[in-house]
């Protein structure tokens, strides 16, 4: 094992640091943010810190970090109240990561990709087309960490699309029948298969 | 694609929502978090929430509930002020899923598991042995979620053990090469393969 102290890690490349660090902390789910302006300019946007909050009410969280660098996703939220979360299929993954290239404003990725638009329910935020899970959020509250100024955006759902085979008898989603995909550190993508389903764990004798 | 809108979702038995809206977040980080009571009992519990939060300072943010059941691991981190995070490889998931069972206070899940106990750098916290990767943390912080009274831990990484085989010239660190596994909703494990890493995305003209 190699041992890598914080002191090394404070005097690494900044490339270094970042790819290590990314990776380290294992797989990522991999979403497509939908945002819109007030105007209606789209905006889509790759994230990797997504997690599930809780069930009851369905919350999520995710990580943003405005403060160094114009954030449209921050900025539309904030002004509609509303995105769209769709996860990412293996034939999705080249566009997925397109979107983190720095676009102005009024261009949207959407017109830059082959991802396409898809708008329902009236919904103040695009849905992405053919992406296997797609969630409708509403934002309900953000909390800055102050160790690092970034902001995690919590968020509910309010409208959830399966693609029908994905989802079991039991309410449990089955990602890899959709071929959803999982992000490594800043930039690779891999695909996940099943191993196994384990039954609820109770305490041996 | 099956619609389930939020009303859908509030009806639901507890089994199904739990299992619903834990798997549509998409695939999760897994990690055991080891940990210490100021007398040097040992607990181990799994982990599908921790996320990247910054690179540099490198700190991680997971999440606790710590106020429905008792959580050893929380009041653990707050008595002695560190843990470690410990990736899950394929030939631990069954005993890495057997530290969700709920064993009283002086009961440690390396004494219930094949899991094993590997001491270092005298961190006042376990980490296991053959994990793959392998990080000592310090506490730094939390942040009360009021919307559903669940807690972020905000930690700094100090330590960082890493099998050599997975550590890249460029820092980046390949998940794959450790067999190190994802988690599907709230009990399934899942092994991803690398599909490609992407050049950083810049704007196209």
């Amino acid at each position: 094992m190699k041992h890598i102290k914080i002191s090394d890690i404070e005097d690494m490349s900044k490339i270094y640091r970042l790819n290590l660090i990314n990776s380290v902390t294992g797989y990522k789910s991999a979403h497509l943010i939908g945002s819109q302006t007030s105007k209606g300019n789209t905006n889509l946007a790759i994230f990797s810190s997504v997690v599930h909050l809780g069930s009851n009410p369905a919350l999520i969280g995710f990580i943003i970090r405005p403060t160094t660098v114009p954030r449209h996703t921050y900025s539309n939220i904030k002004a509609t109240g509303t995105f769209t979360l769709n996860a990412i299929s293996k034939k999705q993954i080249a566009d997925a990561h397109h979107t983190s290239a720095k676009y102005p404003e009024n261009i949207s990725e959407f017109d830059k990709t082959n991802l396409e638009i898809e708008k329902k329910n009236d919904w103040n935020a695009p849905y992405v087309k053919k992406a296997p899970i797609q969630m409708g959020c509403r934002y309900q509250n953000e909390y800055h960490i102050n160790e690092n100024d970034t902001i995690m955006i919590v968020a509910s759902i309010e409208h959830l699309y399966i693609s029908e085979s994905l989802l079991l008898e039991d309410g449990w989603v089955q990602l890899d029948k959709g071929d959803i995909i999982t992000i490594n550190g800043l930039d690779g993508y891999a695909a996940p298969q099943l191993l196994e389903r384990f039954p609820y764990a109770r305490p041996k004798a």
